[in-house]
């Protein structure tokens, strides 16, 4: 900190800092508790220059918010020259590793759900559709067949996986294999519950269920 | 509403019929609008007749979400006398109606957990331990054996549940069959992902997920 006390930053870089503290406070507590006053302490700045930067209280939590979701959606980014059903893995392994590496912050998004700040939970919600997406392009790039069922289900797996991500991932000692073959293999019995048959297309093995 | 103004409660009436108006003004807001000053004015009591028997708006709240997570759970109650995987079905069968015909108030449960509030969220965790344990004792009494991936994996199946009956039960056209069927599917499904071969035991297929 008092490096940070010191330093004369450019107007970029002290919101930078600024939202970057305030990531780092949600590893303690829920971003609802996250303070004006301590984030301007933290940094050595005065809390008037917080306010100048988000407008109030409720602006810095929205730019905490969106963030971690940033950085939650870009450590699991899709690598798009994979083939589909390898891209799954690839990003299913890259969240469980942040998940493990940045708990309390993914905890803090899911939790931020819990909010009654209308925008956290939009910014929120906007990470869960971005997911459902990545999740359903693999889907169809494997041939499955775009339905109202499937969108249902593979948003509603996205809420699976979320919770086995807080379940599994923070709060147990599963190993980092047996989660991520969870997830994916879970999508493969939530696609076969929509269209059977579907999880021999993913997996290569036909499906009986 | 007449009626209400005319009548002279019992103490226990009365209090029921409070609850009982705020769960129904549910089907028009969420609960963190729910106010004291509209129920007294609906019932024809007066405000400090509902601050006697709920303390304070907050104990007010924690009643309606009580009642409504009461009448969710009462209306899947699981038939102790069916066979577990027939007693699955029948679940889901009387929660997919109870969604269908109490949208609002399913809706407002789910989104409680969005609640700034910690007891209305204890009050809707609690919903969710209980189907994870009633869909659990399904799968024990037909010999899946019981783990921590398994536990984990119950838990994400009810919010994978959760979410299907939002967006396939309130929000959409799905047959109540067709919803029915993939929640019953997609629970073997996730039973499949954790333990290979138990969708045999469930529904008589060999799995091959």
């Amino acid at each position: 900190m008092a490096t940070a006390r010191r330093t004369r930053l450019r107007p970029e870089e002290r919101r930078n800092q600024l939202v970057a503290l305030g990531v780092a406070t949600l590893a303690d507590r829920p971003l609802a508790e996250v303070t004006v006053e301590e984030i301007a302490a933290e940094a050595g700045v005065s809390t008037g220059l917080v306010y100048y930067y988000f407008g109030s209280k409720n602006g810095l939590h929205h730019e905490i918010v969106r963030r971690a979701r940033d950085s939650m959606l870009h450590a699991s980014e899709p690598l798009a020259e994979l083939p589909p059903a390898d891209r799954l893995v690839s990003t299913l392994t890259r969240l469980v590793q942040y998940v493990r590496e940045h708990g309390p912050t993914f905890y803090s998004l899911v939790r931020g759900a819990a909010s009654g700040d209308e925008e956290v939970r939009a910014v929120i919600e906007d990470a869960r559709r971005e997911q459902t997406e990545r999740a359903l392009a693999v889907l169809l790039e494997l041939g499955v067949p775009e339905t109202e069922l499937l969108r249902i289900a593979v948003r509603s797996w996205v809420a699976l996986a979320e919770q086995a991500l807080v379940d599994g991932g923070i709060n147990s000692d599963l190993g980092d294999d047996e989660l991520v073959g969870y997830l994916e293999r879970s999508l493969g019995g939530v696609v076969a519950a929509v269209v059977p048959g579907a999880s021999e297309a993913l997996f290569g093995v036909p499906s009986t269920l």
